[in-house]
């Protein structure tokens, strides 16, 4: 134990934040992490900076937004020269430690270019997102190009179910009546069992690594933060018995959807619910396929939880490790007429966020709500202070939660960003957009939701008025709605132009501009009396210092 | 010779568009110059992406708009990951030499982090905004953080000129007629002959410089793009003889003000004007000292150029070599009741440019005017393109000028941004203006200037109706004029919004991310027949590749 706490970043995989029972879904029960919500604060009004797995979690490593990281979409290299909440921690004396899955992918191109060697320590951490890498495991298929072969896939076959995928064979496939093999890719499959107990799951097998990085990090001594990701819910979506079969179609809540925005004349959501994974899951045999599947992993995720919580107050961990639960983006799952993720209705881009710190200094909150509006990137600098980082302004753009945790004063934030790449996607085909004009841009002041569209008109939700998101106001000519958009545009310039790529202007460098004068620099004085009279100095101080 | 051309990119410090002859100037004449023009294509609308030297330069030589490389200010580090010009060039197999100025401050957090020696190869590099450093020199007081000591300084010591700071001593200095040594930091000294010949001054050793690297590289047989980057005509103002006579009081141009702009209740504008440098640039005596020293050393600039080319003739080096002519910035020299630059007028943002292209492509533009609005960071794409290098949208966001040299068609801009970071300055200590928003930034169509000012109204000028500037149109209720606001606010958000950071978004990830349903990984397949009809692709050919 060390005077610091350590913290655990606990991170699911495509979670909406209202299918756990403490964020009010009146089905699934999750009362481990109901517990760590009594313990700690949830907040209601977390949202991540780009409704996607890569940029969301590249922003989340790193304390910045996606347009200042620059790794918009899945599998655009985060640049080496990013730097990451691991290597500030590793600076302040902390490890970061991986455990799970990050969706990094390495600039190899950067690192030959600088002549690093990925092989190398600090080639490694360059490589995992600043991490020191104790488990990375992306949970992909074996025919990624992220992901040959993982430490899990050992682990399946160690275990005895060997096969050339065994990630693919026994966690992700199910196994029907007449004995044949059915892959979770396929949604027709979603509501069969996964082909693994679930003590040899995904999400066990991670929880059981936690756990072993945790039992040697008591060793070892050194304050640690450790990010433990989990693979699901997201897809393929299968899970194990006894998880397959707990919910059904009585289970499943109704979409969130009106005939109105079916029929929406906005290029670009015409193209979206175009796109063939929104109209899969606008079929109701594919909710009604895919969600008790989805249910069933949050709910062995959460029983998961309450083995790794219960094992850490017997060790006597708890007592000393902040404990962050939250998920990287939701899912659609057919609301709005859309599936996956990939845009900034609530249920995509909100995610569950819940802080618990057991330092006396957070005693006043346990059990709080909080409403403020927090973006992920906030994580980096309350683990940042947590762990006795100093702040870095030029560097961290999400802002440091501890004045939540501690009822204090200090934290204020106006609105939300969050930004898309659609680069890649049918939506840019089907409209011909350039890759460089494909992308949108989200900002959200608790109320108002306002949805840029480069190039399209743009999109505003009122959520008081319209808490569900039905009624796009981006065209109205009502006073208010005008107004509103304008006020938005106005704030997404002051924050597009901000510094977002000044990261050299520490508190060094920015001293050494003040002392120019001083250094023999004079720009624009007369006479050594003007100098005198101005600066205070006498100019015959400036004596140059010739060669040493 | 290679079949590929070499390019000479000379840049002087802080020249004036107008003050050259082929420019305009009624009483400097600078015919070198002006005969460069003549065979190839002078720019008579070519912004810097910054008006101070540092940020102008690192947007010269990345081909990047200061609010994507980050250095926003002199003495703020270019990061490390930052690619440059000279890398592109070397990839390419051309040589990028620096015979000059640069500006460039290393990085050295960042390349500690890296784990990158700043000795080795590629830290000098680094450490010299990616070019091979044949001659570094900053041109700076010895006293400066950025440079103690150069090779100019024992290039004097070895012409017998003996002292602790000869650059200040001989170079910078004047002496009186009593014989005492006055330095030309103090502007009431601009008038002497400088204490050096002009055989031995800055400009001169620099010239000769270029010619010593030449000379070695017609050995070497590589191709190369040469940076020759001239101190001068940069403060301190002093200039050997006999330039420091052929100017007087009847060549200087009446200074372009008004007393409606001294009354500004702007109040950044009036932040200027009450800062130092303005106020001192706003008396007369100080510009009758001034200007005809600056006009001389740019006067012996194309002297020294006119030398320059006449060797490379008798080489046989002009008939292989694009020669570039340009200007990090301007200088305001009391007009608008300004000082030195870091503002927008056009005397302060707008730069001299010229290219001469041998290649028999260019025949039919030689001696052509373009007043195409052009960008420095045009050069870097420029040059690349000339070498043989590969184009790289997702770094380089300079447009090819090319088309333009070759008569063809290609070229586009609609406009021309510039930047500037003032928080080290009088005006944010005298508005109390927080670090993060003390930026201002020009957009300009070739006839409206839009500059923002965050936090205060912006400023608006009509180059038609006003081409000198004077009444600023920033808050008229005029309809036109809203619209004109209403309509560069919008263009803003696109450019600032656009991927300024997205540099590994290389054509091989951009292809990667199309070939996803292909690798195994299916979002939204509710079966095989599906997948199959969807994708043209056998479900049963996603077989796992499994273990190695």
């Amino acid at each position: 134990m060390t005077d610091r706490p350590n913290v655990l970043w606990i991170m699911a995989d495509q979670l909406r934040f209202d299918y756990l029972s403490c964020y009010g879904h009146p089905h699934l029960h999750t009362p481990h992490i109901d517990a760590l919500a009594a313990r700690g604060v949830r907040f209601t009004n977390a949202y991540v900076q780009s409704p996607v797995c890569g940029p969301s979690r590249m922003s989340a490593y790193t304390g910045r937004y996606v347009r200042s990281h620059g790794s918009t979409w899945n599998g655009m290299p985060l640049r080496v020269g990013e730097p990451t909440l691991g290597d500030h921690l590793r600076e302040a004396g902390a490890r970061a430690v991986l455990v799970g899955k990050t969706h990094m992918t390495a600039d190899m191109e950067g690192m030959a270019w600088l002549g690093i060697d990925p092989a190398s320590e600090i080639g490694v951490r360059r490589s995992e997102c600043g991490f020191e890498p104790f488990e990375r495991d992306d949970g992909l298929h074996p025919d990624s190009a992220r992901q040959g072969w993982s430490a899990y896939d050992d682990y399946l076959v160690s275990q005895g179910y060997d096969s050339a995928n065994p990630w693919g064979d026994f966690a992700n496939s199910g196994v029907d009546d007449d004995g044949e093999l059915l892959s979770a890719w396929l949604l027709k499959n979603s509501r069969l069992a996964a082909n693994v107990p679930e003590e040899h799951s995904e999400t066990a097998y991670m929880t059981d690594r936690a756990m072993d990085f945790m039992e040697s990090a008591m060793q070892d001594g050194r304050p640690w933060m450790c990010h433990l990701s989990y693979i699901k819910p997201h897809w393929p979506y299968i899970v194990p018995a006894p998880y397959h079969d707990m919910y059904d179609e009585r289970h499943i809540i109704d979409p969130v959807r009106s005939d109105a925005e079916r029929d929406t004349a906005h290029p670009l959501m015409r193209a979206y619910l175009d796109a063939r994974v929104c109209r899969s899951f606008s079929r109701d045999h594919v909710r009604e396929h895919v969600i008790p599947a989805y249910m069933g992993l949050i709910k062995q995720l959460d029983d998961n939880l309450g083995r790794l919580f219960a094992w850490m107050d017997d060790k006597g961990l708890s007592e000393n490790t902040i404990i962050a639960f939250t998920s990287d983006h939701g899912d659609y799952m057919g609301d709005h007429w859309m599936g996956d993720k990939d845009f900034y209705h609530e249920m995509a881009v909100k995610v569950p966020l819940i802080l618990s710190d057991p330092r006396p200094e957070a005693a006043a909150t346990r059990g709080d709500v909080s409403d403020a509006l927090v973006e992920m990137i906030d994580l980096a600098p309350t683990f940042m202070h947590a762990l006795g980082c100093e702040p870095k302004p030029h560097i961290i753009e999400g802002r440091d939660l501890t004045p939540i945790l501690h009822g204090t004063n200090g934290f204020a934030r106006s609105y939300v960003i969050s930004e898309h790449d659609y680069h890649w996607s049918e939506m840019a085909r089907s409209l011909d957009v350039p890759q460089e004009d494909a992308h949108t841009l989200m900002i959200h002041d608790g109320r108002w939701k306002y949805i840029r569209c480069e190039g399209f008109d743009p999109i505003l939700f009122d959520l008081k008025s319209d808490p569900m998101e039905l009624v796009d106001l981006g065209t109205s000519d009502a006073e208010d709605h005008v107004d509103v958009r304008a006020r938005m545009e106005a704030a997404l310039l002051s924050w597009g132009l901000q510094h977002h790529s000044r990261i050299t202007a520490t508190p060094a460098v920015l001293a050494r501009q003040k002392t120019a004068a001083k250094s023999g620099i004079l720009i624009g004085f007369w006479d050594a009396a003007e100098y005198e009279a101005d600066t205070g100095f006498p100019f015959s101080d400036l004596t140059p210092k010739g060669k040493p």
